[in-house]
């Protein structure tokens, strides 16, 4: 194992969070908070770090898959450990424990609090919690990636374990100049929200927080009552369109800018997402309109929810813990869905989801048909097996973590929709879940065990698995390879 | 495709449940209730339809997949549809739906019940619903393969889709011997069952319905408090034992009476079984010591509830709905784990767990040794990939088909535990869930539609999905084969 150099690259990533944490610094210093203070001693600290071990390149500079998920299992949990200083140093959130709960759900762009009120945090500090979800969006090791200078075969071991959903695509040959090209789509789409929400009447601070929580799909607002607070239908129909665009794959922006349009608009993934997106929002629409009397209201709440579960943001206009069971099994089903692959999005992505019936669908083929040749398509290629392999073994893996994190909820004592739907909407990344855990109540009530394990399931949730797993497996320490 | 076969196959099976219905009546004759008439006016109908239909062999008697299919499928509903009658028509329960809903419950194994005063039902009318048990805890189809007189190609494709667990085994050459042998033990476990539950003060016609209800893994007891009815340390240990014997794969006691007893006690299966069982005891009675008082009274309720639920009995001798949320955690995930591969309980069988488990494992190595040749291994042989895949679309339906029904049932607008759990109890063949549907309740409150969805779910579960999946495939009914 290359020490050294995994050493490097954390360092270096350790550095770049610092330099990121003079951002909320200047924020503090502009609304003249003492909390500018406590930024800029975590930033030095990181600078610190960084100045001893992650400046000089070391002389052998091949990392391998080992290395690539030490890499990327430990800086979401170190960066969130940095990251939950300032809010812990300044008081802002009393407990370390708690501030690294919030910081994990915002790397992880889940969006989850332990906050009971959000309105008391300092300006530096709101700046600061939704400025994480924009981070982790797009990966904290992209955005690394695009900073230092790995070479491409070392960056795609990386961007594997990173990218979500059951193929990394690179779209131009080099994987540094891919997510240059992601980023600068990320950044286009978050300062076009930005400008729409100041046109609905949002102060820039405002709108500022609210385009990084879409952006990344996390989910966390500076109000306390989330976007209900403007109860403006023009900015609810903002987030809902930008929510909805986020959950898309990046790669069909990148072709539609290519003017690939065939591509970007034949494909299945995307037919899907919002064919379930639709059906969801006529199906609640219908079922809620005996609360707010109009359809145009009904429809209003219905779309923003759907696209706020769907793309696991998790943002709220409308107490949906009070709205019918159907409608809140909907919702609960669509976490598990999640967005599409190569979005910002969390869940098992609808392309797995669409690999899953489709598999089905080759079985009845196989089993009526045993000497048929069943071949599997997606967007008109042939998926590998090896793909439906590694999708399967998915499955089952957070099929199982799901059924394990309930379990040790469980000894919470806390009821059974709170207990499931606290875990589902941590491992899928949404936030907030029904019951004690309903988009108007919070995480602030589970015991030290329960927080960290929904900890390990927003990690886990964001990295899809197979890091962690792999990391936490003997085999990977047994021996040399 | 062969319709006079499949017609005649199946007037021959109605003709089997006529004969069954004649012993309910002889009960209700014995104990001088009028519901004896209703038993013979529907044995006599069955009677009539076998005499049409069922009597001559017709000259093709090759039958294939898709006839197999369509007997078993339409069997498991026939039977039950015929068998609501004398329940319905004697006013012992006056919805036909509810009946249907109750026979269903009976020969799937599962144990759930509408009925809010058992005690009130006519004893003809009990043993009845018990002996519906303890037929379609061996298989309807079984059954009637020992009395008819299919070659043996023939009754192999059916006993594929009927016997439970990833892969159906032979143990003689001949499926008919193998069914006489399976079907002796059953009987003599059956006997001996009784002969304890006397010893025990249950008088004789209590020890038969409980001892039809354990060996079918049931759970319908003719008194409201079930088991619990009896109060006795005795009688809770004789029906734990027998319920986690039932549990086990029958083959194992087919090698121990062939004194083959590393092949019995060897069996990695039985192994995790116990084990799983074990380690839920130990959990749960430490969770409900407060309860109780003493480990003693844990111990006996905790040993009962675990044994009546992994095996998917669902017997009870305590309202576990009061115990903590982790105690009633545990049990809902041993619904889903279910009994061995080859016994009469529901549930994914511990052998798919462990394949599954397994599955992960070779995952791991393989993605860390990709050259290396990893092979899965269960009892010392190799696990083809054709079960593996296998086993991956079962579970993957499996957890498909829970999230639709749960969504289904969720219009009803009970609570989510209610909903939740009702789904998990009818899927896996348990029988009481928790909340509403708690061990001291029962299903009348529930719409017609959800009984529907609920009675879908307890023959999709007790047919192992593929069944009624390929029956409802277009795909069978497009073209010949």
């Amino acid at each position: 194992m290359n020490i050294r150099m995994t050493v490097y690259i954390i360092s270096k990533m350790l550095g770049v969070e610092g330099a990121l944490l003079l951002i909320p610094a200047f924020v503090a210093v502009l609304y003249k908070e003492e909390s500018a203070l406590h930024f800029l001693v975590v930033s030095a600290a990181l600078g610190i770090i960084y100045f001893f071990t992650g400046r000089k390149k070391p002389g052998n500079k091949m990392i391998y898959k080992k290395e690539g998920l030490i890499i990327v299992g430990s800086a979401w949990i170190l960066w969130s450990l940095a990251g939950a200083l300032p809010f812990f140093l300044s008081g802002s959130i009393p407990s370390y424990l708690d501030a690294f709960f919030e910081t994990v759900s915002g790397f992880t762009t889940t969006g989850s609090t332990i906050l009971t009120d959000i309105e008391a945090l300092p300006r530096g500090m709101a700046f600061w919690r939704s400025l994480t979800h924009w981070i982790g969006g797009m990966g904290v090791l992209m955005f690394v990636m695009m900073l230092t200078s790995l070479d491409d075969e070392n960056s795609m071991h990386l961007m594997r374990a990173e990218v979500p959903g059951p193929e990394a695509d690179k779209l131009v040959p080099r994987a540094r100049t891919t997510a240059q090209i992601l980023y600068a789509m990320y950044f286009a789409l978050t300062a076009i929200e930005v400008v729409f929400l100041l046109f609905g009447g949002m102060d820039f601070y405002d709108a500022l927080l609210h385009a990084f929580s879409t952006a990344g799909t996390g989910g966390f607002s500076n109000m306390n009552a989330s976007v209900a607070h403007y109860d403006s239908a023009y900015i609810d129909g903002v987030v809902t369109v930008f929510m909805i665009l986020f959950g898309v794959n990046f790669n069909l922006y990148f072709f539609a800018c290519l003017r690939k349009w065939r591509e970007a608009l034949k494909n299945e993934e995307l037919h899907m997402y919002l064919g379930i997106i639709a059906g969801a929002i006529v199906l609640i629409t219908v079922d809620i309109l005996h609360l707010y009397g109009s359809v145009a209201h009904s429809f209003r709440y219905a779309s923003f929810q759907v696209a706020a579960i769907i793309t696991t943001t998790g943002f709220c206009t409308a107490d949906w813990n009070l709205w019918p069971e159907f409608s809140k099994t909907i919702l609960l089903a669509l976490m598990v869905v999640g967005a599409c692959a190569g979005s910002t999005g969390g869940g098992i992505k609808v392309s797995r989801l669409m690999i899953l019936l489709k598999s089905i669908k080759q079985d009845i083929k196989r089993t009526l048909h045993p000497k048929a040749v069943t071949i599997m398509r997606v967007n008109g290629r042939k998926v590998s097996s090896d793909t439906m392999w590694g999708v399967y073994i998915y499955f089952i893996c957070y099929i199982l973590i799901l059924i394990a994190s309930v379990l040790l909820v469980s000894i919470n004592n806390f009821d059974f929709a709170t207990t499931f739907s606290a875990v589902l909407t941590t491992l899928n990344n949404v936030g907030p879940g029904i019951s004690l855990v309903g988009p108007v109540e919070n995480f602030s009530g589970f015991s030290a065990l329960s927080k960290l394990i929904f900890c390990a399931d927003m990690l886990v949730g964001r990295l899809e698995i197979f890091p962690y797993l792999l990391l936490f497996s003997p085999e990977l320490w047994r021996r040399r390879f």
